[in-house]
């Protein structure tokens, strides 16, 4: 489709290409609801404080300055760069009006403010569910979440063909490596090197252990051995469950891996490979972390992904509300269906009945058919001047539109004409015709 | 509701509130869609050259800057202001993709860089339709928009109560001055004057006529008189065709009128007031203007309004696209509802039933029996952890869930409490329970 271009990185749909975001959301809504999450929204500002990381703005952050005021350099509020931190500032500062276990959705914009660059989204949509609770919270909850985001992708088959859940669980992969020999804070950088196995290989992770963490050989083989282990269904569960290394953490980890494997459904389960390599680049993380591939689009990297974290609400309140969320990147999984044409882009409006016009007297009365083909929900619209037949016809083939209706000059007879199937009906009762159309 | 305050006029609601948010948008999308409309979304930001008007900003407007490089202060991008020029920038952009006449809503927030200040909003949401066509557009499109507008307060009559639609035409207006011997510099003067009667009061009004345009007594005699004029129904058709200025000006906004009153639905007749002195703010209108008012809410002001504009897309394309749109204050409106009370807001969540777990055993088939509720469309939570039933209970009372649903020991009897009404029920087929649920 060519058209000018926008500004870089801040991408624009056609109506047709809007309708198929739409119906995305809707699928993936639908699932979130039938969960029971609920929809909160925030503002798409935070104070500058806020998005801050220990005092320091270490993200590309967009600050909002007064234009009539661009000498007032301070820019105190900024655009949310995610939407976890828009979450957790608003379930401490919400603490007392809110029921807990908290459990809700949000589809929301968030922005990167880094400099236009060919392939970097400067504006995006994602898709998060969370539930968070008071003091505890069952490993029940993480099942839960992963099992919706599972359930999304089941759902997606058909369009982006199957999926695989890489899963593991931040305390087996931190107790591992102290069961090599790390401490607290080589283990947090193990793990961050082991999170680019995917882009600098095993050659690339061996090296980085050894210049940073001054790892020899025997311990560098170990982790690559043990960071190298995938097992999918049953075969996952038996490999987890001779694992017999004693650290607490790892322990602690292994059994709430292994419960979490006995809380998901069965097709979950043959989704689900334990690997052992997985560590996710977020901080906040602290048991299980997933991440979904696509099998047929594995240029895509990770579609979607999810984990437990314990304190992610601690900057705001003085409260121990242990959480675990999965998001989805939509507007990337939009840019992934419309590019490869995964989905028919085809329709450009609602409506499904053309109501056309012979002549301006005619239209109080075109007027009135389509209000009741309205009224028994069918989308319809009335040409909106007198035009030939074959103009309206042709309008009605170019929006997508599948059924045009003509009125006779005495408003006596109707006909509609199936624009597909090219085939026309007289039509007695429009209302009886409009629910059918409705119902089918 | 109590509760700590988010950043001045960043409004954030609760899960409830946000519930009621969203039953309003489902309302007008269904109106704007049931007519063929389409949804579009415009990046939240344009090119500040974008927004500024004449080269200059004269709006308050947010410029976007990298917090990383709080330096360069150059604001290239600024958020949009309203969706009305990005809505005539995509317009342009994508003129050679689109199908004209191109009928769309657009439900966006809007950002005003404003200091902060009490019950000044920085960041709403707005709900605008427009239909816009290529070289011609006839006065059935204003009726259409005008129609569905009127549809939307028709449709919320039970929530804010009865409304009256302000309607005039520009042209009547312009013309009508011109017949008082103003000249075109004046005309525009004028109409922004008289824009301000219910703020400065008819005093006022003389008083700028004759600072600002150095008129005489009788014009301002005549254009005050004029402007006091206020018709309604059949009425308001004999005024408009009394009229017998001869300016060619006036001659079409008079004709224009009387062909949109011929075409809108008696209900909508039913509901507008032709009233000359309603001239609107907004630049850009040429044609048919009108206002919402809510007759139980007039401190409220306007609820809604809309126009018909020549020249909207001119600055980014040298095409002739006539257009028509009405516009919605949705958080203003939400604002209402919530400030007033005008809707339940009880329900927190979109649970439907809450299944209870005895005990952690019993968890895998308490989401076995959630799952086939969900099948049925029927939105079912499973209780996050093991409780006593009362705790239970209580929760799904504190989220407004109206179903409670028991499982004996032994998994075999199913048990269902209405919380409402306090009735409990066993349950045989939970399948067919639940569809009938769905259905009622």
């Amino acid at each position: 489709m060519k058209r000018k271009h926008g500004i870089s990185g801040f991408p624009e749909w056609l109506p047709e290409e809007k309708r198929v975001e739409k119906q995305l959301v809707t699928l993936i809504e639908e699932i979130y609801s039938s969960h029971g999450f609920t929809e909160i929204e925030t503002a798409a500002v935070e104070l500058m404080s806020t998005l801050a990381s220990k005092g320091e703005v270490d993200k590309e952050i967009y600050g909002l300055v007064r234009a009539r005021a661009l000498d007032d350099k301070e820019a105190e509020l900024g655009l949310h760069f995610d939407l976890t931190v828009p979450f957790a500032r608003y379930v401490a500062q919400n603490f007392n009006s809110l029921d807990f276990p908290f459990r809700r959705y949000q589809l929301q914009k968030v922005w990167r403010g880094e400099r236009p660059q060919k392939g970097r989204s400067r504006e995006f949509y994602q898709f998060d569910v969370d539930t968070i609770a008071i003091d505890e919270l069952p490993v029940a909850a993480d099942a839960e979440v992963l099992e919706i985001q599972s359930k999304v992708f089941a759902r997606l088959q058909p369009v982006v063909g199957n999926y695989l859940i890489r899963i593991n669980n931040r305390k087996i992969l931190l107790g591992f490596f102290s069961e090599v020999g790390l401490d607290a804070e080589a283990q947090e950088q193990a793990r961050i090197i082991i999170d680019k196995l995917d882009k600098i290989g095993e050659k690339g992770v061996r090296a980085e252990l050894q210049e940073k963490l001054a790892l020899d050989t025997k311990q560098i083989d170990r982790i690559v051995e043990f960071t190298s282990r995938k097992h999918t269904g049953a075969d996952a569960i038996a490999f987890l469950k001779e694992l017999s290394f004693t650290s607490e953490q790892f322990l602690k980890g292994k059994s709430e891996l292994l419960e979490l494997l006995g809380l998901v459904s069965e097709e979950t389960l043959s989704s689900l490979q334990v690997d052992m390599s997985l560590a996710r680049g977020l901080d906040y993380y602290t048991g299980a972390i997933w991440e979904v591939h696509l099998d047929d689009h594995s240029e895509f990297g990770s579609a979607g992904g999810g984990g437990r974290y314990e304190g992610l609400t601690a900057r705001f309140i003085n409260k121990k509300l242990p959480g675990v969320g999965a998001s989805i990147g939509l507007t990337r999984l939009v840019e992934l269906v419309l590019s490869k044409s995964l989905m028919p882009v085809d329709t450009k409006c609602p409506t499904k009945v053309l109501v056309t016009v012979l002549s301006e007297e005619q239209r109080i009365n075109s007027n009135r058919i389509a209000e009741v083909i309205r009224g028994e929900g069918v989308p319809a619209e009335v040409f909106f001047k007198t035009q030939k037949l074959g103009k309206q016809i042709a309008y009605a083939d170019k929006k997508g539109i599948p059924y045009v209706l003509f009125i006779d000059e005495n408003n006596t007879e109707i006909s509609v004409k199936d624009i597909r199937a090219g085939e026309q009906q007289s039509v007695k009762d429009i209302a009886l015709w409009s629910r059918n159309l409705a119902d089918a």
